[in-house]
């Protein structure tokens, strides 16, 4: 069967890869784009990658053109989303890439992003381990099956959450007193023409932002971190220091997150929590001991490659991710929780390589 | 006066860059450039940018050839210097950017470095704080005023010890459980041709090493810390999770610093430790609130830009530094220490501009 | 069907572009990978991108080795293909990524190589136009269906000849004084350690190479440009002025390719010269008038890009030519060209839609 | 004696450059500096890697800002300049930045620029060989003594005349069918926020534009061409194939420019017009037979090195010139033309070496 796909937002960054994954996808047909500047332009215009999708023409962001499709994707600015759901139609399955639809709590909404806040939808994460209401663990895929209306992740909470929840949820790191600093690429800050982002500004230097808390992801990270932890006081309390800064390369995270190790853990009890959390995930590996990934082995393929070590003279377990921030990132985790949620098989369309060097 | 210069490893980047400095000092010329595998070779060869220096030629590294100046840079593979040193007749002044005479402990070189460790000279970072024999602060410059041997300092050490000391020694921030994740440029790692630091290798992708506290640098940022700290308690208690991560860019270092608050400590207290530190400093700048610097702004200069934040909710100071590998990282300091020790003004050669963009 | 495959050559960059495509290919099932000093290794070890290929381990380049797949790529440095082919027993297909077997003229193999000269094979560019005995042109691809030895095309070659041959083909450039220059990325050269090919070497910096005339893609272009060109006399006159510069990005050939216009020609017939030649064909495409490729558009995908203009002041035509060097320059070529040999439909397994930004 | 200084439009690419080497100039002093959107703000808001000028904020661009001062630099979007001079009072030199003034012919400007066409000012390309009233060549220094008004070059069209200019002005190339491919970063392109300027799109890729003689540059160099040809039939012939191509480097340009040989002409010949060019230069140097430029080594200086290959087979002289477009490219050539304006020696507060790697 195949199910006839919409994108919205489909010149931007996110609907371009959207785009490139779904052209190989073998279940869905991409029927629809639509744009808002862009909207009558030919699709190559503004994604001249996608040779093979170069029929399509940009149609307006409408209610109109998204109904009546199986699959509706929305890769649009934040407050978009939730206003255009209001309108649509009959819809079986729709993806959100914003992130209107991530946060459950409202204040953190109002302190982080303020205007309407819109219901939470299920968090397109597959991996994550998630504590049900019996307090047992289990995977976030589990609420993704059948699911009509799904989040998908913000590329920097996803590569956090991913380092760090296994050690929560095992209970081998402290959820307290987190510390993430991430090397991004600057596609994860969108298409819209800015000087800071200008070429110019970006080669050659390394440029920090949202530092001392401020970061849009942080709240994300922190719900996901309090959905492993267990035990009613772990509830609240994960807390972290998060500092993203932009390095010269067009995709990729590289998160390196650490966590104070838990009084009495092993190095070995530490590397066990992350090796039964990710041993049986085709998109989320742990390398070896002593590896660590590197963003190029993971560009344009739907895999977040974890490194771990045990820093015992600083007390601290050590997490480096690595993921594109497009792909695994944002695009593919949407398409990979909508065959979760279509019931195809999880890794349709999606590949574990990178394209490297 | 003019003062006879030798530079020792000159056809290397740290070489490089003191030649590239030194070229343009008012007070310095450059008689003697040796080289190991490159010696009886046009410098301009190894170092085309360096038109200036065009009628200089490679000798070997040997004692003869550096005897008699009265300046000899040292900018060779660690152990080299403190073999040759032994075997130096009379110079006024040796600068070493080598890492064999920075630490004081024996058990540091010998779990960090190995082979014969060799004497500490004094540290060739000027704007630290340090504690006297008294526990009063001064800088760090004191020791270097009249000096004859000095130690130029490890460039990510450096870069840590200027984000976290004024902190420590005031007493704003715990001097325990530090975490710094810093993105460097691959001139760090030297010119010896390795497969994985070639270009194809390191461009458009983030490689983390040395992963989990075995950088040759940490041993170094604890001593710095530790010379700064307060009482007797803290001379052994600083703790660092330190992780470098290589971007795309030839040069920087932008180093992201985080340390608990002490406890009831203000944001104000905070900023004003490091206003203090570095209120006089023409070289160390603290930005104003909100403002993060970028390694762009630092290129080709002897400047090290810091940002700060509070992040209540984390409950960590964030320090954002940002500084040229090779210039303020390397090459400058050990050119500004020497200004020091050879009694000249201390800015003399140096420039505080970067160039960017 | 699936045909068993093996990669000579499996840890440098040729080969993990040939792994990763064959990765996906629904016909092609790799059964053997082979290094050289990589010999005994996993071969994730060397190739970390390539996840679904972790479980095989490189074996030594032996005939032993080699022999008994249905299909063998060579993707070895010039000199090793043409020594190990003569030991092979029976393989079905071989295709070798290097350059033993792409020169007829003895002459130009001492003159551009030197040492014992092979064979040349079926040339693995199915888009050329070459003109038969008759002096009728047809496609290249005519001499690949059913072919039993292939030799991949140089990157650089194939991107100038697919820019120049139809225009040579149609009579509408004259088929000398041509000129190209081209802006390329490292990989091209090689995972070997050199110097010269640092990443802070090549960073930040535009660097000419075999500037005047010696680069080794010099003979391949004109024997191509030869195939294509009508009468006796066209027989020997290509002549080309050709410069490659490497520029800071992994991957990518962006080829400026001018020559001058055929006295009486007009801007139509140019442009529909390069239309015709490639009206139908998938992977090498003319983009619209007044649009220009860029790299990006190509990266990781089999596509040729070309973008053409009369630049009538200056009495030149210019073609700006897209592609990976990797990719369509090298690996996708020879899967390409497999797929023909072996009556597979011309695309399997190759994309046609790059990964951008 | 100081000369009090101006910039206007300091906020921008161009303002920045000339400002870090006025900043080091031993004659010059910056007493204003002027923006147009960034008026009021501090001028290290702009430009924060010019620490020694943070004391200075930007004013308005208007004729009374600027009038009183001795020297006023122009860094304005071409059309500004020309009217803004109008409406200047006494001001001993004014130096432009912009394209205004560059131009001699209204059909050049009417074709290439628009509007308004001011009167040409003196050339600032100090080392240019340029044919007198009675037909013996002179270097254009010579115009620049104490001249009031300069228009500083194109950096593109410099770059491409010091490549030339020497072949056609000795007659060893021919003055028609030239081809010049640049590699250019995107800094020339100035600071204005443009979707195509995007940091990502521009790393990792290689990016043509203007492609077919629309570049508004080439009338530039026809003009410095045609200045150097000997004969009347020489005065309107040069024509030129011009392509630049934005590379991932944030400064810089690499041309390969290419010419045919005279008929009868040796390679010694050849290579002796470019050393008696440039003999005696210290901004202009050819390098030896064999070596080629980078940009790298170029970087921040007032150096433009040049490379020279003869390609018998091609029947073409090559000449790889690079340079940095900021640098050397603009706010050096007009910093050195103002030295020799005002009787200064010609090289002060300029530097010959670059910043590398």
């Amino acid at each position: 069967m195949t199910f006839s796909v919409a994108v919205a937002g489909a010149s931007g960054y996110a609907g371009g890869e959207l785009l490139r994954i779904l052209a190989g996808h073998p279940e869905f047909e991409v029927r629809t784009v639509t744009g808002h500047s862009s909207a009558g332009d030919p699709l190559i215009d503004h994604q001249p990658h996608l040779r093979s999708l170069s029929h399509l023409r940009l149609e307006p962001t409408t209610p109109e053109a998204l109904d009546g499709h199986d699959l509706v994707f929305f890769a649009l600015p934040h407050g978009a989303s939730g206003a255009l759901t209001a309108r649509l139609g009959e819809v079986r399955l729709v993806v959100d890439c914003g992130a209107d639809h991530r946060l459950r709590s409202d204040d953190d909404w109002a302190a982080f992003y303020g205007g309407e806040h819109h219901e939470a939808w299920s968090y397109g994460v597959p991996e994550l381990l998630v504590r049900g209401a019996d307090g047992v663990l289990e995977k976030q895929r589990e609420a993704l099956r059948g699911a009509s209306r799904i989040a998908a992740p913000g590329c920097n909470a996803s590569t956090v959450a991913l380092s760090l929840v296994p050690g929560i949820a095992a209970g081998v790191i402290e959820p307290t007193d987190l510390v993430s600093v991430l090397a991004v690429g600057p596609s994860g800050a969108g298409k819209a023409a800015k000087t800071h982002l200008l070429g110019a500004e970006l080669m050659g230097t390394a440029n920090p932002y949202a530092v001392g808390g401020s970061h849009r992801h942080i709240p994300e990270i922190r719900q996901a971190l309090r959905d492993a932890a267990a035990g009613a006081a772990a509830q609240d309390s994960p807390t972290i220091s998060f500092t993203p800064v932009l390095v010269p390369m067009s995709r990729g995270i590289l998160a390196t997150s650490t966590a104070r190790l838990a009084p009495g853990t092993t190095p070995d009890e530490v590397r066990a929590a992350w090796e039964r959390a990710y041993a049986d995930e085709p998109f989320v590996r742990l390398l070896p001991e002593g590896r660590f990934p590197r963003t190029a082995d993971t560009l344009g393929a739907n895999t977040c490659l974890l490194g771990l070590a045990v820093d015992e003279a600083a007390g601290r377990v050590v997490v480096v991710a690595a993921l594109d921030n497009l792909a695994k990132g944002t695009a593919g985790a949407a398409i990979q929780s909508a065959n979760l949620a279509l019931g195809l098989p999880e890794g349709a369309g999606l590949s574990v390589n990178g394209v490297a060097p």
